[in-house]
């Protein structure tokens, strides 16, 4: 994309009433722009972003036999009074229709999935079933100051398992497990992301949630740094040691973190409620155990602009990166012009995903700019680097220079990306 | 995919406040289901086929030059109070958060679309631009009885187009009138979809729709068949002969139709209210010129299952179909069913998407599921069909039945698709 088209520019003013990191880099770079409090507009450049990070978690949730879906945001309150949530569910916007129908906005899918699913599942012969939705969720949040972090509108990744009994949901939620792991890894959150012991529920002692460290993180986590365990707080005083190892909790490290995925086993708590049970291979009825497991696009996306940047801007890991490459001319020369929009060409018709910043602005500019909005390779074709048929190739997590041939240009990112 | 794997199955019973066709087959065959009036969940052969018509639109929105987004669907009351929308706005839902801060649920979004702009373009030199986005959309409809063609919560795309002078305007609403006639084109709609006049605004005479003929459709137009081009029954009193042809109305063909497109001038109606100016080559300031251009791809899914059909089910067109080959087995035999699960590897290795009915049920439930679910090819391998080494190849919208050899099914079906 030639960057003279882009509608977005890098801004310095971006509203005193954003504070947070992630959000500020994000606005500056025209990434996203602030709506109201905790919503924000994806501008070009943060779809392309959002967009990969969906596409990942996506992968990796077909890989485990999920089956996709999209569920309603308009969800009636009828089956949040089945559940009893109506009224005690953190955080749930409400609103009426015409005809004074009433309505949540959905801030999870529990309620929906699990009739959904009544309705297609009779026999053991139909379970396990893996269904998620990659949906924007809603929530009246009191506090909504962390950019991404925390929105009261956000991009969220749902999966609900259904299976015959505990065993089986045992079983997959040890596959889920992997997948976050798989998905971390991708998203290259994998070294500095813990899997965490927290609160449990009715049907199990803890749940999990994967907590990525982060100084600005909401939640306090202590880390075994012996077999890589994480306790969150709201759980520290409940135990003595580690429940893996048996290292006891003084040993413990003391970490900020953001909550970057949660599973979690919900057993029978929603398909109780909604009547919804099997017949075993005996014809005998039986209940339905369901696991449910959570992970942000959004946050995600704020979480890695946390982590990742420095002090000119943000530092995008390949996977996730809006582009790959940004070619930028410095030059106001006409035949060198046109030399960066043959590479252009010729690059983009290799398949290598490219911002050429063409714009009539100073070097200042253009370089300031390209460290900001931290795409990993970057070009530079001037004059000088022209002299000897060349550009010039820098990382952005990196301080080194190279000079390729432009000959040799697209053979060297192919190898390198 | 494999069929005993898919976790819906086609429906006999449907609940008996359903009663359009569309969403009557569409729920019957297992892709979408009604959460409640005017709100369907996207189950997944639905989400397959809505992904697809909403990349169609995509790749036509790319092609003119169209920048995505992803507005917000909470959007702030002041914004509808500058343009004097939050109290005149038919079926506006309204909420309000923790704070008592008021929003719209988003049914348009010139509201959030003209401010954002307006950070990014000062100069004449940043015009014009063109932005588009795919999103869910909200209306308080008093009548949700339509299925897919008028939801309370639905899909949408707008474009919205920003220009230095109305000349500027007028070139592109030309090119974005191609732009639909290609989207309604490969959506195999184009030979029964019509522009069509409606009422205009202040600032043009006229405004454009697209209009599919359907006989459940909720507009009445009146087509200049000599031309083709038609009026909506709103404007069809101002008029007394075509604005093209001069036939006169007396000779237009009264016919039911689905708004299955709408674009239109906006002039200066948002831009003025936002203060939204630019700076020409002399730096005298000069008002933004817009232009506005709808189209759902929820309302496209149901006008396609309304006018593509018959009495055994949904006839799909290739492009948006959910897969392209739809193969059965007919066999209780082992050996069958393994020659089955190789072709149906085979076939998905040379990237034909294909669904493989390999479920344990009659081979009436199958064809008749088959027919309901109408996916343009299917493929029978049964014991009759294996004693020639052959497999019975039917198009969902003909009588006609080919046998071909299984060694050049690929071959066929490449030539085919």
């Amino acid at each position: 994309m030639k960057q003279s088209i882009l509608f977005t520019k890098t801004r310095k003013e971006i509203g005193n009433d954003e504070v947070s990191l992630n959000a500020s880099l994000l606005i500056r770079g025209g990434f996203i722009d602030k709506l109201t409090a905790g919503v924000y507009t994806y501008l070009p450049l943060g779809l392309r972003v959002i967009n990969k990070i969906q596409n990942i978690i996506r992968e990796e949730m077909d890989k485990i036999g999920g089956q996709e879906i999209l569920m309603p945001a308009l969800t009636p309150k009828e089956v949040w009074e089945k559940t009893k949530r109506w009224n005690n569910f953190d955080a749930l916007f409400k609103l009426s229709n015409i005809e004074g129908k009433e309505y949540a906005l959905g801030a999870t899918h529990e309620e929906i999935v699990t009739p959904l699913l009544k309705k297609y599942i009779f026999s053991y012969k139909d379970l396990p079933k893996y269904i998620y939705q990659i949906q924007t969720k809603f929530r009246n949040e009191a506090r909504a100051k962390s950019g991404l972090l925390r929105g009261r509108e956000f991009l969220m990744k749902d999966l609900y398992s259904f299976h015959a009994d505990a065993a089986d949901l045992d079983k997959y939620y040890e596959i889920v497990k992997l997948a976050y792991f798989n998905i971390f890894k991708r998203l290259k959150l994998d070294k500095i992301t813990y899997l965490t012991l927290s609160s449990g529920g009715a049907f199990s002692k803890y749940s999990h949630e994967f907590q990525t460290l982060a100084k600005n993180g909401e939640d306090t986590i202590y880390l075994c740094e012996k077999c890589k365990i994480a306790y969150n707080k709201e759980v520290i005083d409940e135990i003595t040691q580690c429940e893996g190892c048996k290292l006891g909790k003084d040993k413990f490290k003391e970490l900020k973190a953001i909550e970057t995925g949660n599973i979690f086993k919900l057993g029978t708590r929603f398909s109780a409620d909604f009547g919804f049970k099997y017949k075993d291979k005996n014809d005998k009825e039986q209940e339905i155990i369901m696991g449910c497991y959570g992970i942000g696009p959004s946050r995600i996306m704020g979480t890695i602009v946390e982590v990742f940047n420095d002090n000119k801007g943000i530092i995008w890991p390949e996977s996730i990166a809006p582009f790959l490459v940004h070619l930028i001319l410095i030059s106001k020369d006409n035949a060198l012009a046109k030399k960066a929009e043959k590479l252009y060409d010729d690059l983009t018709k290799i398949g290598i995903q490219i911002l050429y910043d063409d714009r009539d602005e100073t070097a200042g500019t253009k370089l300031n700019d390209s460290d900001l909005i931290g795409i990993p390779f970057r070009l530079i074709l001037s004059e000088k680097t022209a002299k000897t048929d060349s550009i010039e190739v820098k990382k952005r997590d990196s301080q080194k220079v190279e000079m390729i041939k432009i000959k040799k240009i697209g053979d060297y990112l192919k190898k390198a990306l």
